[in-house]
């Protein structure tokens, strides 16, 4: 094999769920194209590496400090909602149903991973709540892990006059309650509403 | 989503079997990696779109042409295998089998597509043979397209005198016979040899 060709199955090789067949499928791929696609594909990968970045309010990568979240003077800047990564930050933007800011944890704690508080950033989130933050949203995942965050965010700042929330475990919408897992299934009574 | 992102995604989408989730999860994969690891990547790709040409013999991939396997003199010049991609060379060569040299078609005939002898590249086989070749393997797959291209060039080097010959088809090696298909069993019994 071309050593350029087995340099870039290696590199391609370190990406998620992408086996040493997979890379040469994308290799070839990439030589069966025209070349304006490899180029821009690496052009891209280029742009991505050097221009985005972490905002240094909140940790949403963008290519732009505020990131365009923060810098938007219509979202509510009382009500941070925090996230593990920031795909799921853009899962919340996607749903169009949220209006605040948010902050961007470096995943969950997890001790035995040796991921402290300061390993995951909780000291950047807690520098912004003195301002005027009224609601913090506690959206880590439904993992133990996750659930251990949100607990312990909650223990650090209950002595702090804001209200502490949570998203809402439950059925998925559109769900059929027969294949709904028990632990889901037991939150979604657990979390009940009375109807209005 | 950032804009260089997006892009990224975008190109990311194209490349087979990678969907916008996946895309975007190896987007934050490489985001997530030190910038040498994406810059390592982006240079390969481009290297292997500059430098990664076809062979001008057989039309394998490489960064020479004629490719090394062309330019090794301890290969048997006498004896072509024809592939229909280079994966397909990489293969064979894979398997340490085979000490010939190589002739890579541009996929098989395939006439509802518009791909007849032209489209494949067979006039540059035909080219090379009426030099010092003995025999030619067609190695083919053995769909019904690769059948039908390996039925072709069979009656189109028919008058020459050089032996041609099929790769063999039958059970894989360490397969159990229940699992293997109907097909490949049918074949595997008309293609029996006598143990010596």
């Amino acid at each position: 094999m071309a050593d350029a060709i087995q340099r870039l199955v290696g590199l391609l090789r370190q990406l998620p769920s992408v086996g040493e067949k997979t890379a040469a499928r994308l290799v070839f791929y990439i030589l069966s194209s025209p070349a304006e696609y490899g180029k821009a594909l690496s052009g891209a990968i280029e742009d991505v590496v050097e221009r985005v970045k972490p905002c240094r309010i909140c940790g949403n990568l963008s290519e732009h400090s505020p990131c365009p979240v923060c810098a938007d003077p219509k979202r509510d800047e009382t009500t941070i909602c925090v996230v593990e990564k920031v795909q799921d930050l853009m899962a919340i933007e996607a749903s169009n149903e949220y209006r605040g800011v948010y902050h961007v944890l470096r995943g969950n704690l997890s001790p035995l991973d040796g991921k402290g508080p300061e390993q995951i950033g909780v000291d950047g989130l807690l520098d912004r709540l003195p301002g005027n933050v009224r609601e913090l949203i506690l959206a880590t995942s439904s993992s133990v892990e996750g659930e251990a965050t949100a607990l312990y965010l909650k223990k650090r700042i209950a002595s702090m006059n804001i209200k502490i929330s949570r998203i809402a475990s439950g059925i998925p919408v559109g769900g059929e309650l027969e294949y709904v897992d028990r632990g889901t299934l037991g939150r979604a009574l657990a979390g009940r509403r009375e109807m209005q």
